[in-house]
């Protein structure tokens, strides 16, 4: 799986768990792509503490899953759901699959 | 839906989360039903404090569902799943329902 991918579903599930900082400096330097410079730049703290943030974040989410296994439960029950939707016609039954993931 | 349901699917799903300690206390109180007395003497701490480990931990459960809404999602999750169960006679669909419900 892409690491982005997984980055992105880690944060999706987890985020709400990290502090307003550590939500702000990940998301500038995993999905807005800026340089570590410039996020830097802008919170006036060295390179180093922001790589260090970034890192430390990571660890967080990963500790996360581990104890949870969000990610990893939401990718089975979005290919169960999945398999669901394509054994069948039924419009009850494949709006509901639909509701399900798009709960999640 | 009553107290100790709901406290089970809490412990549940944000168990893990917990330290050792108050998982212990949280279990011997809410679940094996022994007095705060039984408690803080067999942990050589005051009934006092074993009351407040529990009201503490409550707490931090309530502010993981805050955040994250596992077991409203997971809920609604079983609404939908039995919905689809009842609205087929297909074999493979309701082994994929069965299966996405024990998943969780």
């Amino acid at each position: 799986m892409e690491k982005i991918y997984t980055q992105s579903l880690l944060y999706d599930f987890y985020g709400e768990l990290l502090t307003e900082h550590q939500r702000r400096v990940y998301e500038e330097v995993v999905f807005d792509d800026l340089s570590l410079g410039e996020v830097a730049e802008e919170l006036g703290i060295s390179r180093q503490g922001v790589h260090d943030m970034v890192r430390r974040t990571e660890k967080a989410l990963d500790k996360y899953e581990e104890k949870l296994g969000l990610v990893r439960k939401f990718l089975s029950l979005k290919d169960k759901v999945n398999e669901i939707r394509e054994l069948t016609e039924d419009k009850k039954i494949r709006k509901l699959a639909e509701e399900i993931l798009e709960e999640f």
